[in-house]
């Protein structure tokens, strides 16, 4: 990764080093990132993937899917934080934003991602249940999911 | 309406009128706060709306559609604003962003959605497309959208 990092003096540390690492689908920097009980909402559908370690391993995967990725606007401030971004899946357009709340220790507590358009999504979906369903970990990460 | 509007010292004007008209679907209140060049990004399609008649109309149905709907978040500062919201579409659960770009004259220039889950949308598009249909104004709006 060598895109440009968005930052101002009161850009939380954690949400720097976001963006050093999220897109790049480097799973082993992401997790350090992470609360124990971080929460995950997926734009795919309407559930959540809670704990550190499937967290980390369904962010890896959505790295790897998505393609040509820039962030283009970070707003927030203290705790909480809205990462605007761009990229590719599968070929297809896509805007999207990180919605974060930090604890006060710092580390991500939610992260929940919303997306346009309903194509693209549709598309991420797809990609994720071809990765996921190839990596034997999710037999266990799947009672994560809630 | 008579949701809290969250605001602070910083919050632009803009952005609190907005909280006050946008989930209401009040199209005549709305159209006050769009440059006359605005452009509208919707969830459902890669498409462009632009111009401040279609792009209120747009919106007024949006209002329409969006039971429940609540601002949560407003993250931002200047003339970049992130609004998340959480509505229902049809039933459907639905987390939401409201992307804006104020211009320097403090109206809104660009407004994008993002959004979550992938069906929620569906049903968005569904519900928008059933209603524009029967909106004859959308035989000339329909030029707008590029």
């Amino acid at each position: 990764m060598s895109k440009a990092i968005i930052q101002t003096e009161t850009t939380h540390p954690t949400i720097v080093k976001m963006q050093e690492v999220v897109a790049s689908g480097e799973e082993e920097k992401i997790i350090g990132l992470l609360a124990e009980d971080v929460e995950f909402m997926p734009p795919t559908y309407w559930a959540t993937w809670t704990g550190r370690a499937p967290v980390a391993a369904v962010l890896g995967h959505v790295g790897q899917v998505f393609q040509d990725f820039e962030y283009r606007r970070v707003m927030g401030e203290g705790n909480d934080w809205a990462l605007e971004f761009q990229c590719k899946v599968e070929g297809l357009d896509c805007v999207g934003v990180d919605l974060i709340t930090l604890g006060d220790d710092g580390l991500i507590k939610t992260f929940e991602v919303v997306m346009r358009p309903h194509k693209t999504i549709g598309a991420l979906r797809d990609a994720m249940m071809a990765r996921i369903g190839k990596d034997p970990r999710f037999l266990e990460f799947k009672k994560a999911l809630g």
